[in-house]
């Protein structure tokens, strides 16, 4: 079955996370939740953290990653992807267990905690860049050449569902919830976790003020270009969202918030001090909009937040 | 009802430890579990570890500081404890959720992040002796002068009741666990899971080659006294076990272990690298006796590993 085939069949709904999720579940974690102490986030309302920073590879990317491979008849290229550094990693990490070669092309911005993870599991890292969608445009031609299979880091139906799981999983450990709040990049996880979700508990969209991608694509009414700055471009910074979710966020992401990079810090810090986590500046994005107020619960709220990724210098986030 | 009376009254077995987990359930963390790669231990078995370094004040410590001082009236005096370090966090933590002053006595080789996050919580910090054993000897000195509850470290019904409760939790998530790995320092942790599981799992006892405390008390017959050294003295380096574990241990706690300090350093490096999770050389001991060989499972074990403490420097860790 070719790539493009599956593509167009996978819906990006219940029906195609479910399906993800049984695809997935013996090469992904099924990573705990925490609830959270209200005092915390100075709010009044139960707050549940979803831990995807366990997850292998350090972040929520594999879920996607072994989605796509696992819905695509690999070539004997293997696989190729171009990262801020997690997905990448992710993309790695599923080659090595799928045993196929893997090409990761990452801007200048890439933290060595990044690509030292990468290179760690074997693939081949290529730098191409300043920014993300250099390195993307640096991949695409590469690919062609190649011919090996292209894993985008968001805007594919295989990997917005392999996201999705993370909704969908976060549901059964914590069923009640009424909010879900979720940082955005390109907007893999939240538009699989809002396609999830459906409004059945509101999708919140967390950015950080320098990469304000999502937040911009809904004011404009489609996805645009935005430039992409701060602690957390390597993670959060696609200057544009995917095309995919944009058409699902339209329908189910409730609202979108920008968070000031020292928010950020402090979340980071916050859940090292309280909760012994080591989160990195996009993993802490979306807790930051909770503890800074700049999303501020309703009464009688249940808020989830998910805490997507660690692949930081631990020695920064708690000096 | 004195707190003599309750130390009497507080059986340490399930009776006792089903009793204490009601007492603290609202004061402590339901840390979560988390089932482990084989190939991360080099083991065919299934390894589930416990993530008890998520707990509030960054150790398992808060479950019988919390159970001891819920069952004693506190003298207008507050608590007082000698601790290195964890312990203190702990007793500090709970006093300040109970309202109660504490005053906590540590050696000087207890580190900065412990004594931050002792002062942190509100409590006296002083400095006393080299090792945990002259600490605690002026807190008994101390404690005489002020009339404080003493909220010992380990060797207290209550306490070993508290820390029991893990055992409890970790039986409700894993049931069909063989073998539990245990970490042991004084000995309230290994003593209170060990009477929880009362052989119904094998619990091993793992501890640092630089402090050998229960291992030569279990083979001398008796607790004795052992020089303490090496980087996890600050949490495991209790000169002599506690009685009433002792009396535990020699009942139920099924084999003893050593590990040198590169396997903890190389077990705290491997859970940063493959699960995100900091460690601190305490909290990494028990995982270290599986990943170096120290203790080697019998076919169709499942194994339960007890990741008991985050409280270090988590630039040393990943570094």
């Amino acid at each position: 079955m070719p790539a493009s085939a599956v593509m167009r069949d996978q819906p990006i709904n219940r029906s195609g996370i479910a399906a993800a999720a049984a695809r997935i579940q013996n090469f992904v974690r099924h990573t705990p939740i925490l609830q959270a102490s209200q005092r915390d986030f100075s709010t009044d309302c139960p707050v549940t953290l979803k831990l995807e920073l366990l997850q292998y590879a350090g972040s929520f990317k594999p879920r996607g990653a072994f989605n796509r491979m696992l819905s695509a008849d690999i070539p004997k290229a293997g696989v190729i992807a171009a990262s801020g550094g997690n997905h990448g990693a992710a993309v790695a990490y599923a080659a090595r267990a799928l045993g196929v070669p893997a090409e990761i092309f990452v801007p200048a911005a890439t933290p060595a905690a990044k690509v030292n993870r990468i290179a760690g599991y074997g693939a081949q890292v290529v730098r191409g860049g300043a920014a993300y969608a250099e390195a993307a445009q640096t991949c695409q031609e590469r690919q062609r050449q190649t011919g090996a299979l292209d894993v985008h880091a968001y805007d594919h139906a295989d990997v917005l569902c392999g996201q999705g799981t993370l909704g969908r999983e976060l549901e059964t450990q914590a069923p009640d919830l009424t909010h879900v709040l979720v940082a955005t990049g390109g907007g893999g996880l939240i538009g699989g976790v809002a396609a999830w979700y459906a409004g059945s508990a509101a999708v919140i969209s967390v950015e950080p003020e320098g990469c304000p991608t999502l937040h911009s694509a809904l004011r404009a009414g489609e996805p645009v270009d935005v430039a992409v700055s701060g602690i957390a471009a390597d993670s959060l910074g696609a200057r544009r969202c995917g095309s995919l979710m944009f058409a699902v966020a339209q329908l189910h992401v409730a609202d979108s918030v920008l968070v000031p990079d020292d928010a950020i810090l402090t979340a980071q810090k916050m859940l090292w001090d309280r909760y012994c986590l080591i989160a990195e500046p996009g993993g802490a994005t979306a807790a930051a909009a909770l503890l800074s107020g700049a999303w501020v619960p309703p009464a009688g709220a249940r808020v989830g937040v998910v805490v997507c990724g660690a692949n930081t210098d631990p020695g920064k986030v708690a000096g």
